[in-house]
C-alpha cells in the first residue's frame, strides 16, 4: 500500500510515474520537530536504501545527505555522492518504505546524532512523501511496490553487458586501436572502449577532434567489424567560444542557465568557461538531446554523460573576487588562521553552495522560473533524460546505451549510472559491492564502478580482485585517469589470468542478461542483501560483502589484499563454486552456516542456491559472438528446479514477446528438459545431489 | 647475526648503538640494477616492517616511502605517513632482517610494480645496510637481535599507561576544569589531559598564554590532586618575534636551520613565519631540550613533541612566488590545465619537497654542513632527543612522558610516538591494530592512535569500538581536531558503557605495565602478528586483524560498524573472554580453528592463550589509586603455568632491581602460588581447566 503526502509546493520531479492520490490524515511513523521528521528506530533494526552512497548496505550509524557532488574522495566521512536516491527502508518489527520525492538538499540522520533516532531534514517543506507498507512485511515487496510506481528501469543493449575498456587519456586514435588491438592479441574479450573528454575539439560537446580523431566514421565502422563499441562521453557544460555552433544556438535561444538579472550564467568546466543548458526547460532538453544525433551518425551507438551534478570548477564572479582576495593577503603574516582561509578560498572555488544559489532554471509547462539549488539533484537525471527522450525520437527502435554520473530516481528509466570517480581502494572495491543492492532497490539496476578504481593507482591483485568482482556487474568497465598507472589487463604479468577471469563473464551473460532483463521487466531487485532472501535468518542482516545475484546466485567476493581467502556465511545449505576461467568449475556443496573458503588470487568463488541452476555459455570474443545456443548447468536441483530464461536479439525493444522466455527444468536426478521456441541445447554441467 | 654493509659516506644517525664492524664481501640477497637493490620474493611470503605505515602487517603489494610528511590523509594509496622506520623482514625459505640505515627519501617497493620483486631505492648511495639472520629462522629472533642493536625502547612513567583526553580546541582553564569535572562526575577514570596549541602564547613554544592560563601551576597542582597529570604539547617551529626570547636567543646563537647564504630559513607553521631549531646540532639540540625546563618548573611531567617532521605551511620565498603567479593568471579563461595549476600552486606550499633542499643543518662533531633533504627523517627523532637528554640532565631520576609524531628509528629510545593526526574512520581503527605490530617491531612501544579519531567526525559506536581496542594499547588517548565532533567518553549516550571499558583498562594495567616493561628490558615484541608465534601454521600469516598482547593475549577487536560480531582465528585452543566492563568476565573455552563469536556492541571479546594467565586489578580512578596487591586470574593452565609479573614504583628508573619481578603459578587444578618480594593477594577469577 501506498500512500502519498503533499507539503507546500512540491516541484514536480516526475519521479513517480504512478498516479497516486493525496492521503488523508498526517503522516504516519514521524513525528515533526521543527524543519524534521523525526522516528525513533527500533534497538538493532536494519534501514536500508539510499542508493548511491557511502557506508553499509545497513545505513545506520551515519548521516547522509542527498545533493549530488562531484568530489572523488568517496571516504567513509564523505556525506554525498554524485547521485540523490531519497527511498528509505526502515526495519523492525513493522518495516515500511519512504520515498522523499524532493530535489533539493535534504539529510538524513540515521542514527548519527542520537543512535536510535531518525532524522530526515528538507531545506524547505515543498515536497511529496510516500509511504509504503506491505502486508508480508518484506523488503522485497516494499521495493517492488515502490518500483512499480517509479517505472521501468532502462534497458541497455545486450553488448552493454559485455566487457569495456576505458581510460582518461586515450588521446587519439592511435592509442584506441591500440587499445584494440592489445586485447585482441591477447587474446581478451572486448566489446567497448570509451572515449574520455580528449576526443573532442577542445572540450566542446558534440565536437570532434579533427586533429586527433580525423575520421570518427571509419574507426567506428573498422572497430564494429572486431565487435567493439566506441562510447564517447558527453559533458554538462557548453563551452563559450564565438564560432562553436551549440553555443552560439543555445545563447540565441536562451536555452542556457540564467544568472538573475537574465544574464548567461558563467561557470567553469573541462574548457574553461562555459554555460549550463537549461535540463529543466523541455525546449531547452530536446534541443540539447537531438545534438547526440551528431555522434549517432557517426556510428556511435553508446554514451556516457559526466560532470552533470553539475560540477562547476568555478563561477566566473567568484572567480575574481577570489583573485582581488588573495593579492590582498600578499606581504602579511599568514597565521594559521591567514593559511587556511587563503586555502580555503581557492579550494571552495569548485562546486560551491553559494554558485548553486545563483543561477536558474525555467522549467515551462506554467512553472516560475527556480533557482537552481532548490532543483540541484534534478540536473543529471534531466541531461539523461534529454539523451534519452531524443533516442526514442531518433532510433524509437534501437536501444542506445546511456549511463550517467549525477542521477535522481527517475533517471533510471533514462539510463544507468557508474558510480562515479572512485579510487584504486580495496575499500573502493568493498564500496561497489554494498552499493549494488541499495542501487537496484531504487531501480537503478545497469550500473557497476570503475573497476580497478579511476583514481590513485592501481596495483595488479586489486585489478585481479576487482574483475572478480565486476564480472558480475551489468556495466562492467575497467576506467583509470591520467596520471594514474595504467590497468588495461593485457598490462600485467598476469594478463593471461586476468584474461581467464573476463572470458567467464561471457560464460555468464545468459543468466546475467537474463536475471537483468526479468528484473527490469518485472521491477525486481537484481542484487539483494541476504536479510532480503532470508528474512528469517537473524545472521543475514549482519552480512555486508556478500550479495544475492539474481534468484540463483550468491557472490562473495575476496576485498582484501594478500588474502587467500575468506570468511562466507551460508544461510542455507549451498553449492560452492570455484573457478579461475571457462574450463575450471570445481563444485563443492557446502553446509549452512559460517565457513573458511580458500579462494587463491587467481580464482573466485560463488555459490548456487539450493533448488536453483546457473546456466553457463561457452565464452567468446565478444557479445555478438556468444552462442547461447548451447547451454551447460551447474545446478543444485533439491528435488526439481526450474530456471526461466530470458533471451533476445539484444537491440530492439519488443521486450513482452512470449518468444524471449525459455524454460529449464533439471529432475533430482539430474535430467535436463528444455522449453522454448528458440532451439537450445542444454546439458549439465554439474549437479549436485 | 648481523652483518653490515658501508656505501659511500653515511650520515652518523645514531640510530644502532652496538658497534658492529664492516663485513668483507658483497651485500647478500640482493643485486644491485642502477639505484637500487632488487630482489625476487618467493611466492606467498610474507614482508614485514616498516613501523608506522599505511596497508597490511604483510606489506606486500605496494610501494612505500620513508619521508616523514604531515599528511593526516592516511588513504590506501598514501606513501608516507610522519615516520620513517627502515627495518623489514622478507619471508621466505629463508626469512632475514635488513634495516636501511639512510636519513633521506627512501622508497620500498615491494611487489607493486611486479608482483614478485622487492625493489629498494635510496636518492644516493651514502648508507648502512644490516642483514640480520637467525639460525632458528623465526621473525622473533630476528627482531630480537635487531632490537638488540637499536638499544632500549623509551620507558614512560606509569601514570602514562592511564587513560587521557585530548583535544584541540580546549581554549583555557574552564575548559580543562571542565573536562577533569565531566569525567569524575560520570564516574570514569582519567589520568591526564592533554594541552594542545591554544595553551601557548601566539603559539610561542616555552610559553603560557596568561589570558587563558593565568595560574598553570595552581591548574597543575589541583589536576595533580585528582589524579590528573596535564600533558602539553611542544612544536618544531620557534615563532619569528621581536622580544620572544626563545626567538632572540636562537637568532643570537646560531642555532635555526640556515638558507644557503647563511640567513635564518623562514618557514610558516601556526603563528606564521618562523624559524627552524637546527635539532641535529648537538648545542642548539640541548639550548632546545633545557627549554622543557619552563613547563617542568611548573608542575608538569608530560610532553607531546608535534610538527616535527618538520610540517611547513609555506617557506617565505615560495609563498611571495606563488602570490606573483597567481596575481599573473587573473583575467585568463582558466581551462582544466591552467584551472589545475592554480589549485597546484596553492596546494603545493605546504611540505614542498623543494624547500626541504633549501636549507641547511650544522651537525657539528666535525662534520660539514649538511642539506636538510639528506636528513629530513632525522628531524623529528632529534627534537625528541633533545628534550630526552635534557630529561635525563634535569630530572636524571624520574621518567617524563614524552611521545612524538614524527621519528626514526633510535628515537625510540627517548619517546614514544601517537599515530599520527588519523580520523573518525573505521578503516582508520583497523590501521591502528595493523600499525601496533609494525612498531613494536622497530622499538616503538610507547605507542597508540588518537582513539575515536582525530579529524572528521566520530559516531558514537565508533567511540566505542576503539575505546575497546585502545583499552590494550600503551598510549590510549582520546583526540581530536578543532571543528569535529566533541567525542569526549561522557558526551554520548552510551556513556555508562564506554566508562565500563574504560574501566576495564585499570584492570589489565598490572598485566599491561608488566609485559610493556619485560618487552622494553628484553628488547622483545610487544604486540605480535598470528605468524610470529605460531610459525607453522600457514593460515596464521593471513590474519591481518588479530594480534597477540605480551605472552598471555590475543586480541581480535571489531572493526566494523553496525557489526554484533565477528570472525577469529584461533590457531591453537584457546579461552575466549567476553566483558563489557570490570565485573562481567564471561569465560569460554574454544577449540582451535575458525568461529563466528558475538561481540555486543557494549562488549569486546579477548583470548587467553593456552597455558598462560592473565592477572586482573581492581579498577581504580587512575594509576595512583590502582591496587596491585590484589590480583585475581583468569588463567588456562594446561597442566601448570606460570606468570612472572613486573611491576614497580612507575617514576624511578632502578629497572633491573630484582625485587620488581614476582611469579605466579597456577596448577592445573587451579592452586594458586605467589612468590615475590612484594606482598600480594593473588586469587582466581576464572580457570579453565
Amino acid at each position: 500500500m501506498i500512500r502519498k503526502y503533499t507539503f507546500g509546493n512540491p516541484f514536480p520531479t516526475e519521479a513517480v510515474v504512478k498516479e497516486i492520490p493525496a492521503s488523508e490524515g498526517a503522516l504516519p511513523y514521524f513525528t515533526r520537530e521543527g524543519d524534521s521528521l523525526v522516528l525513533t528506530m527500533e534497538e538493532g533494526a536494519p534501514v536500508y536504501g539510499l542508493g548511491e552512497q557511502v557506508r553499509g548496505i545497513n545505513k545506520r550509524g551515519w548521516s547522509y545527505t542527498s545533493n549530488c557532488s562531484d568530489d572523488p574522495h568517496h571516504l567513509e566521512t564523505t556525506h554525498s555522492l554524485y547521485g540523490a536516491h531519497n527511498f528509505l527502508m526502515i526495519g523492525g518489527s513493522h518495516p515500511f518504505g519512504l520515498f522523499i520525492d524532493y530535489p533539493g538538499y535534504l539529510t538524513f540522520d540515521i542514527g548519527y546524532t542520537q543512535k536510535d533516532t531518525l532524522r530526515i531534514t528538507p531545506t524547505d517543506w515543498d515536497l511529496d512523501i510516500y509511504v509504503i507498507e506491505e502486508e508480508d512485511r518484506r523488503f522485497l515487496s516494499i521495493v517492488h511496490t515502490f518500483r512499480q510506481m517509479i517505472g521501468r528501469s532502462y534497458i541497455p543493449p545486450k553488448w552493454a553487458f559485455g566487457y569495456g575498456q576505458s581510460r582518461w587519456g586515450y588521446r587519439n586514435e592511435a592509442d584506441v586501436r591500440e587499445v584494440a588491438a592489445k586485447y585482441k592479441e591477447a587474446g581478451i574479450p572486448l566489446d567497448a572502449i570509451y572515449m574520455d573528454i580528449d576526443y573532442m575539439e577542445r572540450y566542446e560537446d558534440f565536437t570532434v577532434s579533427a586533429e586527433k580523431f580525423p575520421d570518427l566514421p571509419g574507426l567506428a565502422a573498422d572497430m564494429k567489424k572486431e565487435g567493439i563499441h566506441l562510447v564517447p562521453i558527453i559533458d554538462a557544460g557548453v563551452k563559450i567560444e564565438e564560432g562553436y555552433s551549440v553555443y552560439e544556438e543555445g545563447v540565441e535561444k536562451g536555452y542556457f542557465c540564467k544568472e538573475e538579472d537574465g544574464t548567461d550564467f558563467v561557470g567553469a568546466v573541462w574548457p574553461g568557461r562555459a554555460h549550463f543548458p537549461d535540463m529543466l526547460n523541455p525546449a531547452a532538453r530536446r534541443w540539447f538531446g537531438l545534438k547526440y544525433r551528431f555522434l549517432l551518425d557517426q556510428g556511435i551507438d553508446g554514451f556516457w554523460n559526466d560532470m552533470n551534478e553539475p560540477a562547476i570548477f568555478y563561477s566566473e564572479k567568484r572567480l575574481n573576487k577570489v583573485f582581488d582576495e588573495v593579492a590582498s593577503m600578499k606581504g602579511q603574516n599568514l597565521d594559521l588562521d591567514k593559511n587556511n582561509h587563503l586555502l580555503g578560498l581557492v579550494n571552495t572555488l569548485a562546486n560551491n553552495p553559494e554558485d548553486y544559489q545563483s543561477f536558474y532554471h525555467e522549467p515551462g509547462n506554467g512553472l516560475p522560473r527556480i533557482r537552481h539549488d532548490k532543483v540541484h539533484n534534478l540536473y543529471g537525471y534531466n541531461m539523461t533524460r534529454a539523451a534519452g527522450e531524443a533516442f526514442e525520437e531518433l532510433e524509437p527502435d534501437k536501444r542506445i546505451l546511456m549511463f550517467s554520473r549525477s542521477s535522481y530516481i527517475g533517471m533510471h528509466r533514462y539510463g544507468g549510472i557508474w558510480q562515479g570517480d572512485n579510487l584504486s581502494w580495496w575499500s573502493h572495491l568493498l564500496m561497489n559491492v554494498k552499493m549494488m543492492p541499495s542501487l537496484s532497490m531504487c531501480g537503478f539496476l545497469y550500473t557497476g564502478a570503475d573497476l580497478a578504481g579511476f583514481g590513485a593507482d592501481t596495483t595488479e591483485d586489486l585489478v585481479m580482485r576487482w574483475l572478480q568482482f565486476g564480472i558480475f556487474t551489468p556495466l562492467m568497465r575497467n576506467h583509470s585517469a591520467m596520471g594514474t598507472r595504467m590497468q588495461e589487463a593485457y598490462r600485467f604479468s598476469n594478463a593471461e589470468a586476468l584474461g581467464r577471469i573476463i572470458k567467464l563473464r561471457y560464460c555468464l551473460l545468459p543468466y546475467l542478461y537474463s536475471e537483468y532483463m526479468k528484473a527490469a521487466l518485472g521491477d525486481e531487485m537484481l542484487f539483494l542483501p541476504l536479510s532480503f532472501a532470508y528474512p528469517e535468518d537473524p545472521h543475514a542482516a549482519q552480512v555486508e560483502d556478500q550479495l544475492l545475484l539474481g534468484e540463483s546466485l550468491m557472490l562473495a567476493p575476496v576485498c582484501q589484499q594478500n588474502a587467500a581467502g575468506r570468511y562466507v556465511y551460508l544461510p542455507e545449505d549451498m553449492l560452492c563454486v570455484t573457478t579461475s576461467g571457462p574450463d575450471d568449475f570445481r563444485c563443492e556443496k557446502m553446509g549452512a552456516g559460517h565457513h573458511y573458503v580458500p579462494v587463491a588470487e587467481n580464482e573466485l568463488i560463488f555459490f548456487v542456491r539450493r533448488g536453483h541452476l546457473l546456466p553457463l555459455a561457452q565464452t567468446a570474443r565478444n557479445v555478438e559472438k556468444l552462442d547461447a545456443s548451447r547451454l551447460q548447468l551447474i545446478a543444485y536441483p533439491a528435488g526439481t528446479c526450474r530456471y526461466t530464461l530470458y533471451d533476445d536479439d539484444g537491440y530492439g525493444k519488443d521486450y513482452e514477446n512470449p518468444a524471449h522466455l525459455s524454460t529449464i527444468d533439471v529432475s533430482a536426478d539430474g535430467e535436463v528438459r528444455y522449453e522454448g521456441s528458440t532451439e537450445r541445447t542444454v546439458t549439465t554441467c554439474f549437479i549436485c545431489s
